[in-house]
């Protein structure tokens, strides 16, 4: 059995198991570290010896690379108390287990490409449009990781400014991708919760529109091989078909091959595992860990 | 030995060696295929049984997909004669050797990890801003394919409207970062080539905006190492150090590293084997060829 959790914003999701059909989860919300984490602690030990390894798939920005000084930790984060908190060191030292670490985006996009709806991809990516835009993305069937970890809500896309005289919400940014199209842009914009928004609405093309520039620009430059939508925000069935137009009409045909011309219905999708995508991710990563750390363990020995 | 082709839309550069140090280059017009691969394939045999595999760095679009009844064929190109043709196939038919595809901005940048601007990094990006723009990138030290090869010149990048009226020429999109960036488009929008522009011209403080916004979205995506500008237009050392300033600005440090907050002058800097970088880069491709084929000679024999 392995262990993993799914470290978010406003809660933490925790499972033990070894995929979907015998994952066993409880979720807690994220209040203080100190909180928080009596209670994902107390979760995994009253499992006892069953948790082999466990998987955190965390909100971030994080330090994700074991060579670095604050390996293990969430960094610059605006939520109380969370900056530079040791997130791997507060799980190891209670648990003394294998602790594998990495974005929440990345961790979901794993579970979807064990088990969902990028099942045996090599190249994929994982989005998540709500509160931010964040994601993960797949390469020769490694996660990316590069610098830091990418921040693809971050991209810089064309703003419409005759059809949209809106800034963007963005503190860093204004009009980046998240500035424009996540759920709190369009609240501010059209002054509803996005959800309240009926189909006909202008804000739905002008949505699909900046999230068509988002996916071209993943096409053009990861070469993907499946873009999965998740998010509060995607939770609109008519909308990936308008997203799917848009992206047709934008790449113009000009990458050629039949995923991203014929097939745009399975390209552009949803994720099949829904919310439950974090959390078996996580187990993906602590199974990952597990060989891994045998490695360094054998190594050490020697 | 390893023999490396860099075939490029005005020329290919063939050369025979095993780095900078002893590589012997020869260069041919491209011309119709047949009279450009005749010139191709002689320099090859003329050095004998000295030449253990071929590496190919081609202009594209390219089919490298080994398992596709087109591999190794340069695909959509206008250029005439060249669409379709199989590249792979005519030089492996005479020279009888293992050859290895991959393409021209993939090829430079591998010459550069190996030996140039990029050594030894596992997270990098080659871009070559002239006639058109173009790229490769190396993510956890294995280069990005997907599901065709990136075009990092059609990212859709934030367009300033009000500075910059000029409709963009790239025949696909308009206005992406080859249609606002490129030589043609700079040469059509002043009304004179790119290099004859001074260097306190507005055409530069613009040609910096938009590569930078290109350089972001590779950034936030790719979170990379290092980003490298070759080709004709980045012959201005002034135009560096205005991508980086305003590269700085954009992205306001949301992506804390040390790299690209502290270190941007190596961060974004020109490639170091200049004109060699794709034909050195094509015989890492050659090398790699040898390791791969021994190991599929071994499949079939076994």
């Amino acid at each position: 059995m392995f262990g993993g959790i799914e470290a978010g914003g406003t809660k933490f999701v925790c499972g033990i198991g070894t995929g979907p059909e015998d994952i066993q989860t409880a979720q807690f919300p994220t209040s203080s570290p100190d909180i928080t984490l009596r209670s994902v602690l107390d979760f995994f030990k009253a499992a006892g010896s069953q948790v082999q390894a466990i998987g955190i798939g965390s909100f971030g920005p994080i330090d994700l690379h074991r060579a670095s000084p604050g390996y293990g930790r969430i960094t610059s984060t605006p939520k109380p108390g969370w900056a530079n908190f040791d997130l791997v060191g507060a799980v190891r030292k209670e648990l003394h287990l294998p602790v594998a670490f990495d974005t929440d985006g990345n961790a979901a996009l794993l579970g979807e490409v064990r088990w969902g709806a990028a099942q045996g991809l090599s190249d994929a990516v994982y989005i998540t449009v709500g509160t931010g835009i964040g994601g993960g993305a797949l390469v020769h069937g490694q996660l990316v990781h590069g610098l830091v970890h990418p921040e693809i809500g971050h991209l810089r896309i064309p703003h419409d400014w005759t059809r949209d005289p809106f800034p963007g919400v963005c503190p860093y940014h204004g009009d980046c991708l998240e500035g424009l199209a996540s759920g709190p842009a369009m609240q501010a914009r059209w002054g509803v919760p996005a959800g309240t928004l009926p189909p006909g609405h202008p804000g739905w093309e002008l949505e699909a529109q900046y999230l068509a520039l988002g996916l071209v620009n993943l096409a053009v430059t990861l070469s993907t091989g499946r873009i999965l939508l998740g998010g509060g925000v995607m939770q609109q069935p008519h909308l990936f078909e308008m997203i799917r137009k848009e992206f047709a009409r934008l790449l113009n045909k000009y990458v050629q091959h039949d995923e991203v011309i014929d097939h745009l219905g399975r390209f552009i999708q949803a994720p099949a595992l829904g919310g439950r995508a974090g959390v078996l991710g996580s187990l993906v990563l602590a199974e990952q860990a597990v060989s891994a750390e045998a490695h360094e363990w054998a190594g050490e020995r020697a």
